[in-house]
């Protein structure tokens, strides 16, 4: 019997709703993983968790490079053509916006990218501190899910537990910071990769 | 009397020679440079210096983080079509090849920039270490300078003094690592960055 033709793996997202250049990545990264023949896996993750392991700060905690990071995410969004504005609060806990997207991914995957793409603006375009969950329920409502549910559900022990795992699995394949992908075991990291990464696909390795 | 033409402001490039994302830059800065219609004002600087006063931490030796850039570095070089193997021993001390290249900024400013591409290819692509004096010898003669007199002039109070003041200066303008470019109070941090600063240059602000 002849060999099926082997699917191509995933594009590996990680990223965390408060990272800028992760709603960076996350605006342009579909386009390239169909470009390219590929399916997107979303990994929502904890840069608060990764960075106390590796004894690393946010940027904007970080004397000098700080300035500069404020001013380069705004910069950056204007090179890509993405409406970004910086929010207030910056950054926040981004904790239930990931276990929200833990439980559509297992109640209502369909709607998983569309929720990641309106929490993602919410925050970042619209100003919206998606940290409360008033805000996260009015995204899900308008994304089509059953809010109170998927609310509901981030507070359970499994959902819980699905996010802890998610983080310690992206921290046990290397991922310091946000965005990551990782395609055929080969990490980028940051906005600014994705040039690479689209290479990398469709030309192969180099 | 009509207004004499405004001369543009040149491109302030602030490098480290034991930085393998500055000598990527420095090997397209010089055409985008003409593509734009600026001069370059080249800037050596010392990031071990830097990071001290902003308790930042070398790239290779963050966890995670060091592995990674150890895989970018090379992978960044192939995208870009420069040859790069990493030197075995990394980082280096550069005081004296930045030391020579503010004594020559004053004897000979016609080979500052031949020199600077020499010192950066001898230890990136040639894997010689330029923190050896030897090392810096040849690299000076194969630019036509007259390297005893420069290695001489690296040891005057003179010299070190404009050296601790480029610094200095360096980290008075907000650059916390390199390659970093200041276009007409701009900043621009990383080789990675190279594609704004030409749109800034050639389409205005943006």
């Amino acid at each position: 019997m002849p060999t099926p033709p082997a699917t191509p793996a995933p594009i590996h997202f990680y990223f965390d709703f408060s990272s800028p250049y992760s709603y960076l990545a996350s605006e342009r990264i579909e386009e390239l993983a169909a470009r390219s023949g590929r399916a997107l896996a979303f990994h929502p993750t904890l840069l608060g968790v990764i960075f106390r392991t590796s004894g690393m700060r946010p940027l904007t905690e970080i004397p000098l490079k700080g300035d500069y990071s404020r001013r380069d995410f705004t910069r950056s969004a204007r090179f890509a053509g993405v409406p970004l504005r910086m929010p207030e609060v910056f950054p926040i806990s981004t904790v239930q916006a990931a276990r929200s997207c833990l439980a559509l991914q297992e109640s209502r995957p369909d709607l998983v990218a569309a929720f990641i793409h309106r929490a993602f603006r919410a925050y970042f375009a619209d100003g919206l501190d998606i940290s409360k969950t008033a805000v996260l329920h009015d995204q899900l409502v308008q994304c089509g899910a059953d809010a109170a549910a998927v609310l509901e559900a981030t507070q359970s022990a499994a959902i819980k537990d699905r996010l802890k795992a998610c983080v310690d699995d992206s921290i046990a394949r290397g991922v310091f910071g946000a965005p990551y992908f990782i395609v055929d075991g080969e990490p980028f990291w940051g906005f600014d990769r994705l040039p690479q990464l689209e290479r990398w696909l469709t030309s192969g390795p180099f």
